[in-house]
């Protein structure tokens, strides 16, 4: 079988295709399964991790890539959860079942252990998560780092209600499931981005007020303004030093943030001015992927609603390391995805 | 001013008009305000207090009606939360303003306090909350018992997510509530009744699947069915001693029963055998209406979604008794509304 | 090695010992550990399950028994969690990791799974947890099932504080263990009792005040009266349908009622009157136990209050079946523990 | 009577006594009540207020300090939770009764309501909260400001398990009431201070651990080190942009940070590395000091376990601003008290 491997860091020459001339693994436990992968997809931290920026160092060698869907295609004889011809995921972190996380729980694929960017994975059964019918293989594998992280930024702390207003930064695949999943729950939406264009695609996904940050670069008070002077009641922050400033401004009185970045490409931190604490009793959540049942609570709304991921473009498995080099520069609006087998 | 009182219990010659010849009240106090009432709705609390069968006893002679809508016509000296020309209604528990209920906190119009049956109300301004501009007085006036105990019951407990279900029982004003707000919290509904006319309106609604609870005794068994074995996530139990053992039945592993009901017609009260509970960890919550803010939530989420609550009939003011024994004798699918004023 | 078997129900003469004839058993897959067991001790569901009045039913054959603690002796090459030489027990539901239980994680050892009443047990590294360190190896054995059933019904509901009041029901094993660990919280314990031997021993045990319920049948209106008219803040309910009517009436007007049994020894149900509802707005939260987390975290509070299980008798291995006929006979205070090997 | 007046800002000389010439006042509305003054107490808001550096300006001429406690002499007509006789304290927000705090609920005594540093004081009833019996006039003054911002802290997010491990900075009023409320929760405690001697009566107080802050400087890496390598599960931050750093850093994966203070004397707000962040998934939450039933939970609690606040000193009336001069100055170890009356 084919598979990309992780053999140098800096650059995308390091991800090597590979042909182990093998026909297809075996399961290596009794609780291993099989999937024949059928598309991948890249977040950013496929990049941090390509360019040594992720707090988690790589095991040289591994196949990259968290995200992808596949078709069970053998079983370990003690395997219960799934059966042979299951369409299935594997979960951002596979070992993080329910509840906390704690440290013993951190190990993910493309990282720590063999990712999807190959045309086989060997899978605990327990690390797979059933992908939602309705999609296609390449929207299914958008699903276990992106959507999950904007799912338990908005369900996983203070219950959102309809008619709340949740605010997401620019285009970047979490801030766009934030957008539709916002939706599903009843919210109101506010955006921000530097693009007309991409401001216009933002209501069409659902969006119902978009700002330009760089025309009004207090957009805090602008999503004030906006929303009556209430401010949004949860921040999407996905964009950590460079936005939380703003975001506590444009937070209500009891806005939640749910932080999901700490730290700068200049190596800076998170910092808020007394001022804008004056008007917020905002509580400031960290949020890192999700566990495997959040995961699988997404795809249960995902399914009830036949919500579609947004694609940006796919290409052939042929072509990943041009995929990276694409998610870095082009600024897709929506997700990168790469076919995988025929 | 014209008003109702409550002079006599046992019937609704019980209810009588009477004129004090004043034009109208002035604020009692300086944090008084005096509305116009515009419509009010009944309740089955409100049969409930003629008949003496509602826990907390009325005040003779009072102003029956819990239930209203009007136009804030005068203000004490020192009011500073609405002023004149506001649409408002008065919470059900005026002066439970926000966490948990305490017994101090219990007075009710229409039964401690006076009600909405008149042709103006003098109110605390605390008690005031405002409507949705996007509604007519009549829908205004029905906003208060039934909708907030839905809302209630719906979020008040665990937060439900987008694509769980939620189970409404027959089509009193609290189920019909519940149907619409479930829908805004992306849940989908089964509902029971057992009329196929009400069956496809509640369709209309937006129930995704109704079941015929007479044609099918053991419904929930069939609810479990209808979501493919997994139960009910919610149970918005409104008929308490008559339905308990079925709502338990239907309920997923993990489910909420919002208990509304205790007792039955018989004296009967809460009973689960331990067979509906093999299959069951439902926690069972009691929803009794809801605190003002929780009424303010409930609007903003209405006014979002431009939610219309559904009126079975309006009767003119002279005609209220009437409206009484309607509400008790004929099933109305939606509110019983009373117009007051021109 | 030697093991007891569950061979027949319906009596403490199906529970045979047999020697498998080797020394000891090996780890039976890379992530297996073996464990040289010290103690066990016995459960109402012991008993239940060999009279099989247990929901789960067992499989024949099984090593009994899902409390005990011993020494890990040795560990699969896989194995990350455990070293040899640390002391554990095996969790009540081993695959229950964090979070809500889910009908795939039931498995319990003594049930469907091995359990303790041997001197070696074969575990799941993920299913082993590191018992206190101050505690006895008897001590260590009383803690998986009542022990944790007592911990999450104080703590996994809403927040208990100190200056609350809990309310126990008798003696058994989860109303003893409630009584010390409500002291841990810094609540107030009122505890019910037919003895007033028991009742000394509850006052020494930490209880502030016990009642008679057999003196005083209404018991539920004696508890408010010791506790000012508040009521219990919640209740540890071992009694279900013998004893919540009483419980309902003994609680704060927003009480948590921890249910721990659902049904009577003549198949009784659970029944609460219309009566006892007028005063309460009661949660009844089920409670089955808990997830190795909860046990975890009891852990942690056990150890850092250096807190001592009570312990009413120890009998060596050979006497298995006595401890059974003991516990079920003679009203213990405290567990009935079997110590194993020298 | 003579009451105090903040008649200039920027010293004490701006505090000035005054006598109405009347013997005592009456009740206002016919919801007031009349509190004869016992004593009050400073809080480091009451010198921000003095210096205008307090978020919400203070009412020219307004009698200063939030914190008292006194007897009620007399009642309005329509008072019915209070008697003449009880001892009361009032709210430090007396219109937020429960729940969530908004903007219209801010007033405060000692700054935009009359305070207590006066002889009378007359409030609304609802402001009032009785304290416990067991308390001194003294002790009782000390509550309503520090001791509920300690108790929200702890006690108003996640909930806090016996055997979590709490973390107090410094030896300020709320630092000493947080150290003596984690105990009576079951927590251990580290504390910070700079003083050996401050720290022996830290751990006479209930400190399990002390670290001096400035012989460690890395104080984070040391909390975690007395903790076992696990860090604290809540940090009662106390000290804003000057310790939020070290905070992160001495937190538990999962820890809890209650941010009371956002800004520093330099005009300095939050600043958290990356670094921290690194180890960390914490939940930063706003405290705002807590709600009137928050209090009262509070004294719930204090009178359950007979709780004693800490005085420093106790000064007479005629002597107010010099109790300024020593709470800037002196470093108190407790609560600097005004005795008012004979």
């Amino acid at each position: 079988m084919r598979a990309y491997h992780l053999e140098a860091f800096g650059g995308t020459e390091g991800i090597v295709l590979r042909d182990d001339g093998a026909p297809r693994p075996r399961p290596a436990d009794p609780t291993s399964i099989v999937v024949r992968v059928k598309a991948a997809s890249l977040n950013k931290r496929d990049l941090m991790i390509l360019y040594e920026r992720y707090p988690l160092p790589a095991r040289p060698g591994v196949v990259p890539l968290s995200d992808g869907a596949g078709e069970v295609v053998a079983v370990g004889r003690a395997v219960t959860r799934v059966q042979v011809g299951d369409r299935v995921s594997c979960a951002y972190f596979p070992r993080w079942l329910d509840g906390r996380i704690t440290p013993e729980l951190v190990d993910q694929p493309g990282c720590t252990l063999d990712g999807m960017l190959a045309e086989y994975a060997v899978l605990d059964e327990q690390w797979a998560v059933r992908v939602p019918d309705h999609l296609t293989w390449e929207e299914a594998a958008t699903l276990p780092c992106a959507a999950v992280t904007a799912w338990n930024a908005l369900t996983g702390g203070e219950p959102l209600l309809p008619g709340h207003t949740v605010l997401t930064l620019g285009t970047g695949p979490v801030a766009l499931f934030a957008v539709q999943f916002a939706k599903l729950l009843g919210c109101r939406v506010v955006s921000t981005t530097s693009s007309a264009a991409k401001g216009d695609r933002l209501k069409a996904l659902g969006a119902d007020a978009v700002i330009d940050y760089v025309r009004t670069p207090a957009w805090g008070a602008a999503v004030r303004e906006v929303t009556g002077g209430a401010g949004a009641d949860l921040v999407v922050e996905t964009g950590g030093p460079l936005t939380i400033e703003q975001s506590v401004r444009a937070g209500a009185l009891h806005a939640q943030i749910a932080l999901l970045i700490t730290g700068g490409p200049d190596g800076s931190g998170i910092e808020i001015s007394n001022a804008a604490y004056a008007s917020s009793l905002a509580t400031i959540r960290r949020v890192f992927v999700g566990s495997r049942t959040t995961f699988e609570e997404m795809n249960r709304a995902v399914s009830a609603h036949g919500l579609r991921p947004l694609i940006d473009r796919v290409l052939p498995f042929e072509d990943a390391p041009e995929a990276y080099r694409g998610y870095a520069q082009d600024g897709p609006f929506g997700k990168v995805v790469i076919r995988i087998g025929a």
